[in-house]
């Protein structure tokens, strides 16, 4: 869960969703001298146009290759994003965090990153990006810090790259503990145009909601930021 | 890891290859008083025969549910059993786990694993079955004891059903330090038919090729058990 700057240059998978965090993580991973590998998955998400999103990223970036993984979450249902059940609208940023949210897909972070691990031992890289955030999705137990140091140990019993002693995986999570507003101050830094990217869990065509938890807490990340947000929103289109 | 009885019909996700091992897992699972739940994974491997296996498998045992879940590991490449890789052949069985065979396929437990995992979670299940061995496959770093404990504790930080407090998952791994020849001992003694299952790594139709790894394992495993191998072989067909 290190973020020490790479010394040569080293393949690195990113996983990218084509939202705001994983475009940060994207520009993060390259400003530490990471060769990116960015690795997307098309889960019957209502958020398709999210692929479109991470692949403007991907030209953006330079990744080294795009891997597109077809998986089908919606076999599980369970979740707002995969199944047919409506994602909640117009709640306050507080009002969030209490509860593990019905847009909860399960198991999907562990899911994520067991095919990013497959990739990396192909690939001979040791290190994966995730822009999971325990400030915001506070209610996701797969966002936590205490999962991701435990997915990192199992990652390091699981491959014959480990075993061999080629090296050690590491699970990088530079989001783990920034707000919203110092997510998107770091990625403008980073020349990060957020225009590119998507949120929105219900989008009409490609325009975000407005009023999904994800476009609530995009659009007051901005505000707090003192920033203009280059989202193209239904109402305002 | 445990192998308690259920005090009462409980849900459990059995992984199931179609192979010796994995029926033999069922069968034991089935002995427990769990109500099994079968995953399979069509993953471009060549044994997709296989599948057929499986399917038997779960007929002799009444799975409630039968999912076959397909995932394009071939996209991964690094394997004899998704690329176009020889298998090996002829190996005596002293000789197959000095290192880690070609067959080995980057993370592949760890993916099965979490698709369980995910199915677990969406069917209110907290046990998982999976047939690793690390007595035959000491080559294959996600078949030992050490992996599966890091892949059950990531499990218990992964999951909405484990933070809201409804139980614990517990990976179960019957045969983790059987013999193939202890495994064959259990499964008929529980009333398996071997001849429904299948392991070759390279078969021609549905014969098995007699001389891959999995094949000479299995043979030596019957053999050592005293028991008739009703597998069909090429040569004996």
């Amino acid at each position: 869960m290190s973020e020490n700057r790479a010394q040569t240059p080293r393949p690195a998978v990113i996983l990218l969703s084509g939202g705001l965090d994983s475009a940060t993580v994207m520009a993060i991973a390259h400003s530490q001298g990471f060769t990116p590998y960015a690795m997307s998955f098309a889960y019957g998400q209502r958020q398709a146009v999210e692929l479109d999103a991470a692949k403007r990223v991907v030209g953006a970036f330079g990744a080294r290759e795009h891997k597109i993984v077809e998986i089908d979450l919606r076999a599980f249902g369970g979740s707002a994003l995969t199944a047919d059940i409506d994602v909640p609208k117009d709640r306050p940023v507080d009002g969030m965090s209490a509860e593990i949210p019905i847009t909860y897909v399960p198991a999907r972070n562990t899911i994520f990153l067991s095919y990013a691990l497959a990739w990396a031992e192909v690939l001979g890289a040791f290190d994966i990006f995730i822009g999971v955030n325990a400030v915001d999705y506070s209610g996701y137990p797969d966002c936590r810090g205490e999962f991701i140091e435990a997915y990192q140990k199992m990652a390091n019993l699981a491959t014959a790259a480990t075993i061999e002693g080629k090296g050690a995986f590491t699970i990088h999570t530079p989001l783990l503990t920034l707000t919203k507003t110092e997510i998107i101050q770091k990625g403008i830094g980073l020349g990060v145009d957020y225009g590119m990217t998507h949120s929105c869990y219900d989008p009409v065509d490609d325009l975000a909601c407005g009023r999904c938890d994800s476009c609530v807490l995009r659009q007051d990340g901005f505000t707090q930021a003192g920033l203009n947000d280059p989202t193209r929103y239904v109402d305002k289109a």
